[in-house]
């Protein structure tokens, strides 16, 4: 039975708050084992790197560590031709949203004559993680590489690991597609390690960015610094906002979509109508039994899906907020009223023709986006990712004059008087 | 002695190598006593940190967390007019740079009537970490809170230490005059756990930024993904690139600038004139002799100071990229013609009248930037910090009609029948 809560209920403070604090992931503890082998890796290098491969995908990549031109022309030769012109189309829509995004450069010159700046310039090359085996989706190789083209990164460089040597042929056709510019087949911790340090056959980038396992994770967090990394990202999530003009198979088809993800993903309904949501927690069964992946679905909309029911739309909107939703569809009739009340939401999908796949796909905007609440303090993945800020300042003689002794005065207050003779030594004071 | 290297030398490259890969910090594994302190905080609140402030900074502040407006309005009493002034002064310049920062919400239809847009917000609450002792500065106060000021932020939850029940009055003024909205006298890991999780007098912010010792930085990486944080600072470090036409006094005074902050700061010049080496190698070690942090100041410079010469300014671009420095110093006749060249700098200091000092206190950008190299990958503090983007998507049937099939076409090659039919559902397909 899926989890009911109504606003009207005297309990439902804290029944909303145990929502909101359900841990849905099981974090493993493999710090110690990861830090292993990315010291092993930083040591050995390529050696390691075939070694691991050996152990934990039983393939021998001696010699064969990066996948050539003619294994990419091979997967097209694979690939059904229709998904191929799919992954073109949604090259360009991602492409064509994404360039909006590159930041400008912005150089003035203040009332005192002081020149400020701010240059972006993008991050000099890249590794992504593209995990193996059935979560081994193209579409996400799309989502994290084309930004970076975007942003003009000049190396891209893949990592995925092949399982008993096998690779997604789709996977190299939407690297080949997006524009990345080098392919491993390599995963796990000993991947991250390779792209953070280098090894003799791949050379270190400066970030990397990309979904994996709790491996992959822990790898990530450990060379941070080294490397920049993007977020680490948890099990998906869906908030479905509809009034009575939803329709509920639509609206359960779209649970669904998110609870067939994983078992820890997580499906919530807020609705001003009670009728709508009995409605839709029926369709969720009907549609259920129909489901390939139905007991993936099944076991995550009954430990972790929600219907909640609210006096009216507006009285949601806080839940809203406090949920900040990875995914929040506004299947109501006039959801562009309700824009200006949402403040935490990665992506917001309005009105009853713009089911959230959409933006898994071809919609334009990135599918990579802020889960388990962190739409409260971080955003989906840009061109932003991939540009940084040097920020650029310049004075004359005449502004010396003017902030130089406030900046002594400053100095010298914080006891850095080495500070102060600084800016003194150039004023002859 | 401080460190020499010349490009021309045939153990450049070994030499340059070991100076970039030069571990400055011992980082001291104080994990496990920190998550200790966290979960404690987590589970007992305010007793928590009444325990943890009376054994680590001797001081009881029971009933007393929080900082009273009475005691800022006596900060004030005993804070020296003038350096109160030119915080006002700092405040106002950081505030007007940074309006500059905010990014604009764009919405826009693209030509299929797919209508696209990112909404940016402001973070709802931020916590402020402020060191206690003598590296609680004033203007690193100001460089922290004005942008989130600027960026909308409404709560911003500042936390300091008093040890020994002392306050550094300059940053309580400084805390005012930022726009600060609640101050406490707590620090340390129990100070980041009640930001992150909250207590009964403390509410949780959704991010914390600010500078930090081991046991602070930990906590931030333990409270990551709770809230968001900051970049984890390191050293600080300073390049100078200078020709014939720079005075060596001049640059030597910007040198001894870092190396007083603290053992572990670099300070670091590239010229093409030999002479000026040597010149400023002789400044530095006159000025030292005067410098009441000259101990500290004289450990940074023999241990990780460098003059490196080379035989022209383009080819230094090079080394200035892959050192990637926090602070870059262009003390040349000519600083824009090089700045086309520069890839990677947290900020950069154009000609022989910008100090870096000027940076720390007036100029109006933001001093707290990447250290450590990681300007390859990352900015300095600015409002994007504390803004997050949501992006949008709105198709109609028609739009629906268009694109709906090539979603179905990757969701099936991807496995997703749920996600199919989400799409399919909603088009009788």
């Amino acid at each position: 039975m899926v989890f009911r809560l109504s606003l009207a209920d005297s309990t439902f403070e804290a029944d909303f708050s145990a929502l909101l604090s359900a841990k849905r992931e099981v974090s493993e503890d493999v710090d110690r084992v990861v830090r292993d082998i990315v010291a092993d890796v930083r040591a050995r290098g390529d050696a390691a790197l075939i070694d691991y491969t050996s152990r934990f995908d039983r393939a021998d990549v001696t010699g064969r560590l990066r996948v050539t031109a003619q294994e990419v022309a091979e997967a097209y030769e694979k690939a059904d031709a229709a998904t191929v012109d799919a992954l073109r189309l949604a090259r360009e829509r991602i492409a064509s949203h994404h360039a909006r995004q590159k930041p400008e450069n912005d150089r003035y010159r203040d009332p005192l004559g002081v020149e400020l700046g701010s240059l972006w310039t993008a991050v000099e090359s890249v590794g992504l993680y593209v995990p193996g085996g059935t979560a081994s989706y193209p579409s996400s190789v799309l989502m994290n590489a084309v930004p970076a083209v975007v942003a003009g990164v000049e190396r891209i460089a893949m990592v995925v690991p092949a399982p008993d040597g096998a690779l997604n042929p789709l996977v190299l056709v939407a690297a080949d597609i997006a524009g990345v510019t080098e392919i491993y087949r390599i995963g796990g911790a000993q991947a991250i390690a390779a792209l953070a340090f280098g090894t003799e056959t791949l050379p270190a980038v400066a970030k990397i960015v990309g979904p994996g396992n709790a491996y992959v994770a822990a790898a990530k967090r450990q060379v941070f610094g080294t490397v920049g990394i993007d977020m680490v990202a948890g099990p998906s999530e869906v908030l479905v906002l509809a009034d009575n003009t939803a329709n509920p198979d639509w609206i359960a088809a779209d649970l669904l979509a998110q609870a067939e993800h994983d078992v820890s993903a997580q499906s919530i309904l807020i609705t001003d109508d009670p009728d709508l949501a009995e409605a839709v927690a029926g369709a969720v069964e009907r549609q259920l039994r129909t489901l390939p992946r139905g007991a993936i679905a099944r076991q995550s909309w009954d430990d972790f899906g929600a219907l909640i029911t609210v006096p009216d739309l507006q009285a949601a909107l806080p839940l809203v907020n406090r949920l900040a939703a990875e995914h929040l569809e506004l299947a109501v009739a006039d959801p562009e009223a309700l824009l200006g009340g949402i403040r935490n939401a990665g992506a917001i999908f309005l009105g009853a023709h713009t089911p959230e796949v959409i933006g898994d796909y071809v919609g334009g905007s990135n599918h990579v986006l802020p889960t388990a609440r962190s739409a409260r303090f971080s955003s989906g993945l840009s061109v932003l990712d991939f540009v940084k800020r040097t920020s650029i300042l310049k004075l004359g003689p005449d502004q010396l004059r003017q902030l130089g002794p406030v900046a002594i005065t400053l100095a010298r207050a914080e006891g850095l008087d080495a500070h102060a003779r600084s800016v003194a030594i150039r004023m002859n004071i």
